[in-house]
């Protein structure tokens, strides 16, 4: 293959390639792709709306819960259990932004590997370097990636335990919430915000004491969460004794495969990459229309260091920006 | 006092009735100006204009740490030595972003209610509710606020263990990192970026059983980070014994008056600042452009479930946006 020159436009034939790869799932090709999507080259946007399917099937699953919580073990779990069915399995392992995030990466990712030499399992491990978005949004971008190759379903584990993680986990169509016994007064204190996207909430290593009291505290939570339209299933699960696992599959598949997940998911999902890139495309207009008046913005950090202005007058230059421009356009026309 | 009503400017002489309390630490002003910058009221940004010292003293300190670090009681530590000198101190305590953050919540801003009645301690609580830029915005801007008061120094300290607290706490001019031996392998995954930030680095609970570990580690970890002017001091404490306070404190303090961190602060500050800006206005101008093709957001989003176009390409829009105003700008002098 040839080398992708990282800032220069692909041609449209190189471009239709690509979208080919994808859909036909060549393992390399997709791999080129997750990468452009990754450093944001400037023809993955084309390539990204070319797959894009807003009514595409439910089928990415984020994984999110502390360190410890034994989430990559779950993962294996389901993988097998797909891969049993014959169904080809994606994977996106996110890894950890946060300096605290824990344990057993190294292991989890060592795991992992037994289904690195399946050809039915496509596994990726995803940095937050070079996409505007951040993680989430190169998450967000290589999901749909994967979904438009035959990936289905696809996985996207985090490893860590912050907002962000949560964020990446939550880009996903469904989410499931790993929590164990003992891991702390997680529970307690947890925002509301997680009960809100987490479809089900799975107790892991329930063989171990105090799974009744981490049950009754996230039934106890989810008392609070009143604006869902589904109510999140809460699986005790254990992967050392088996118990468990048989529910959680198929409470995943069945969300999978539900109609009231998938007449809001396009929308949802919509609405979600909508807003990442306005986040994205906003910032780098912003940095433009800075550059624009003061040269450059290390121009606009020596005119605020000089005392000629401040940063918040500065971000003042954007209030009235539009209307400028229209009345500009509408200069003749006014009355 | 006046109401405020949420969405209309102040007049000049309400702005600078404010600036005023700000000015001369008058806590309910101060309160009401906090509240205004964090719900994201249209005069804040003028105010903060106001306030805006570049060349400020290095005065603000954060806090970060994973729960059961021990952040709470070494800031109240500080607090104390601080009062004893008869020097103000503020302090923003950052409500947990993290679903996951855990333990000592409650207990811990009980203890810091001992400071509550104390009027040489003003005490904030911050969420991310209202502000354009979520936490770290609105800690951002609310340090800005605080500093131009007579408090000095300022103490903001988050409870939560994501990248979001990293960040939080990285918006002061000082940052400490809270450790204690004996919460996992968090060092030997931590990334370089906490490194990159830290002061200070904290090794708490040094009366515990793998202190020795837990320096090593750290300082094996500091091995790489090799961009920094001046290596982080890492210091062992032990609330419990004592051990180590007066290192702390006089360690801190020769950072605040530190001439080097003085020189950079002026220009890492506005950095930040700007940087959050563009990200935040950034934002709001896109939206407003969509809008103004679409009708509104949600009519964009209408037309990607419609199959018009999707949200690749409407993030194409911004491509060549700028262009386009100077062509027309230009129109009459183009050659």
């Amino acid at each position: 293959m040839a080398q992708i020159s990282p800032d220069v436009d692909l041609l449209p034939s190189e471009i239709d390639s690509f979208i080919i790869d994808v859909r036909e799932s060549r393992p390399r090709g997709l791999a080129r792709v997750l990468s452009m999507v990754e450093n944001g080259h400037p023809s993955s946007s084309m390539i990204l709306h070319s797959l894009y399917n807003p009514d595409r099937q439910v089928k990415t699953i984020g994984v999110t819960g502390p360190p410890g919580a034994g989430k990559s073990t779950l993962v294996n779990l389901l993988i097998d259990y797909w891969r049993k069915l014959n169904r080809k399995v994606g994977v996106i392992a996110v890894d950890p932004s946060s300096p605290f995030s824990g344990g057993a990466l190294l292991g989890d990712r060592v795991r992992m590997q037994t289904h690195a030499s399946d050809p039915g399992v496509f596994i990726r491990s995803m940095g937050s370097r070079g996409h505007l978005g951040g993680l989430s949004g190169a998450t967000r971008d290589a999901l749909e990636v994967l979904t438009s190759a035959s990936y289905d379903p696809v996985l996207v584990e985090t490893v860590g335990v912050g907002q962000a993680e949560v964020e990446v986990a939550s880009i996903a169509d469904i989410t499931l919430l790993v929590l164990v016994p003992g891991l702390g007064d997680e529970v307690q204190t947890m925002k509301a915000g997680i009960m809100e996207i987490a479809d089900v909430i799975v107790l892991n290593k329930a063989d171990r004491p105090g799974i009744e009291q981490l049950e009754t505290a996230v039934n106890a939570s989810l008392e609070f969460v009143d604006d869902r339209t589904v109510r999140p299933r809460v699986i005790r699960c254990s992967a050392q004794t088996g118990e468990g696992i048989d529910n959680l599959t198929s409470a995943v598949d069945s969300l999978l495969s539900s109609e009231v997940v998938g007449q809001d998911n396009a929308k949802r999902r919509t609405t979600l990459i909508l807003n990442g890139i306005i986040r994205e495309k906003g910032s780098d207009l912003a940095k433009k229309i800075i550059s624009e008046k003061y040269g450059s913005i290390n121009g606009a950090i020596d005119s605020v260091l000089s005392g000629e202005t401040t940063p918040y007058m500065i971000g003042e230059m954007f209030t009235g920006f539009l209307e400028g421009i229209q009345e500009k356009d509408n200069g003749s026309k006014q009355d």
